[in-house]
């Protein structure tokens, strides 16, 4: 089955979901210096809200480069990814319109956790149709960025109920660490070429 | 004639559709889990919505791969699909801002009934371009999903009337038929290759 | 220079307009058939503009399969039929929440108005890169829809000071006119083939 | 890696920030001319940031085009620019809404001075990829466009503490200069072809 259009919508919705965020930005009334650094909170948040779905649609590319195979399974997989991706506008705003309260701030951490988790259904569905030692299962390897990560979101979601804003970098640590780019597809790709549509 | 571009937008809409409705997920004021399960009848019909537009673009891609003309009738057919489709927001938010009160219930039936409508017309209007033993004819084979669903929107609607909830669990249950994926056609391609480009 | 990425861009611009539209439609505070009827006008004027723009669309769809060539005129050109698009949800919404005020009708028209003539220049630019023989001139011949249109929006404009229902009235009738599907460009292209990519 | 996923997901993203900027334009209460060009000042700054969205999607269409390799540094050099294209729904509200006062306009400005920024990066890391005497390096020369605009930013970004609707006149030179359409590239293709998928 193709691929093409399992891309295309995904890109459709990433898309979106990334520009949505920006409507969060709320025009501030005053025209001064200081009413920009009032929305300055919402707009960090905004910024790590919006490198999360760079990095989610950065490693989506990535990883469909190698998926030849693309069945009901997988379209369902794909969409239960951006089912928790498409609540980042509504978690990013509830944490920064509390202004870090300890729930919003872990329930961000459970999206964060639950899209990674949808992440590793979408792939471990993708390297099942090539086996395991399939072009991605090859390319992945050990995979201690997608493991290490959920960690990080379980420790920030707990630190949130004591002090949300080390909770917070926690997240964006997580986000570090994915921001490096991911060299190893790209290596597999460099020297065996990628599955073809 | 080529059918990309009618991939093309239609995935754009759907796209826009399925991201639209989480804007209706009001961000809570108070930062307690109480709250945020204030927001849980919500965030399950917005679920409920989003696993329907899910539904209809995964059969319209299984579809789409086994057709091979598209003419103009087909492109207004296809419209007429994405007109229902984009009512979705509305009657989702109008059945559950209400408390799903039994005309907003019936409305979204009704909804759901249209779509289903559209989107036989649509398959209507592919297969009679390839003839009653043209590709898509023979893998849709006798279509017991599709007769069947609209049997469940009728009686979800009638219910309405006389106890919501059961309404809308008749359209919850005809979204879980349709869940199990859909084998007809990927069995087709499987054996018989798609209709290409 | 690729058609291409002018074609999805379009059908990206064409599908937020379509669906944006959808958000004018404010669900009802009350949960009664009466409550719906009420909402009947403003559904039936978003119906008119989401006809509109899917006729652009599959007009636009025609016309680019008969393009060839595609340089920074002819995104322009493009460009600026699209933000005439883009102000349908702003005219559209004005007509409708004015109840058909005279004014607000005739903006309406005047954004009709617009866009077709931006259509026709997109159309001319196109055409002047292939040749007045060329398989786009060729395929449009005389194009009476093209020239009847303006001619019903200007005077639906005209007759919005006078009443307003008229106009509406007339621009119903031109998108009726458009409806039937235009089967000059199926047809060449059923002869001669398409431009290619 | 392939380019047109790139392509796809920078569609999808300047077609929604250029159609989200219409949903500003609040629709007149009154149904009169007056309040008509009340809205005025608003269209024309919906206008400008459209033209700017429309000249950085056309410059995007053209350099990509010239571009083969696409790795991970140009996926987070492309995302960096629609980070700063995604906020000109943002500026371009504050600044129309508080009346182009100096602090919101000279925003507005910075905010033209980091996509240009952003796209110089972009460029610079697509012509590493190809080496200085690569097709993009040459089509590209001096590049005296791309060295003047940021000085024109600059200015009117001074000015704006002056006299702000002098500020806003810089960014409309800004625009008109690139409007003129690049006939570098155009050229350099009609010469040697594109750098293909």
């Amino acid at each position: 089955m193709n691929k093409s259009r399992l891309e295309a919508f995904s890109d459709g919705v990433l898309a979106i979901i990334i520009t949505i965020m920006v409507l969060e930005l709320r025009v501030p009334e005053e025209s001064t210096w200081a009413a920009l650094r009032h929305v300055a909170p919402t707009f960090l948040t905004y910024l790590l809200s919006f490198v999360y779905v760079g990095i989610y649609w950065n490693n989506h590319h990535h990883m469909l480069q190698l998926a030849s195979k693309v069945n009901g399974t997988v379209l369902w997989a794909n969409l239960h990814l951006l089912f928790w991706l498409s609540l980042f506008p509504f978690t990013t705003s509830w944490m920064d319109e509390t202004g870090f309260d300890p729930v919003p701030t872990a329930v961000y951490g459970f999206d964060l956790l639950f899209a990674a988790v949808a992440y590793f259904l979408l792939q471990r569905t993708l390297i099942r149709g090539q086996g395991v030692d399939g072009p991605l299962a090859r390319a992945i390897g050990r995979d201690w960025k997608g493991k290490l990560s959920p960690v990080l979101y379980l420790v920030g979601i707990a630190a949130s109920f004591w002090q949300p804003l080390v909770g917070v970098g926690m997240f964006v640590v997580a986000a570090l660490i994915w921001l490096v780019p991911d060299r190893r597809v790209e290596r597999f790709v460099a020297e065996h070429g990628t599955a073809g549509r």
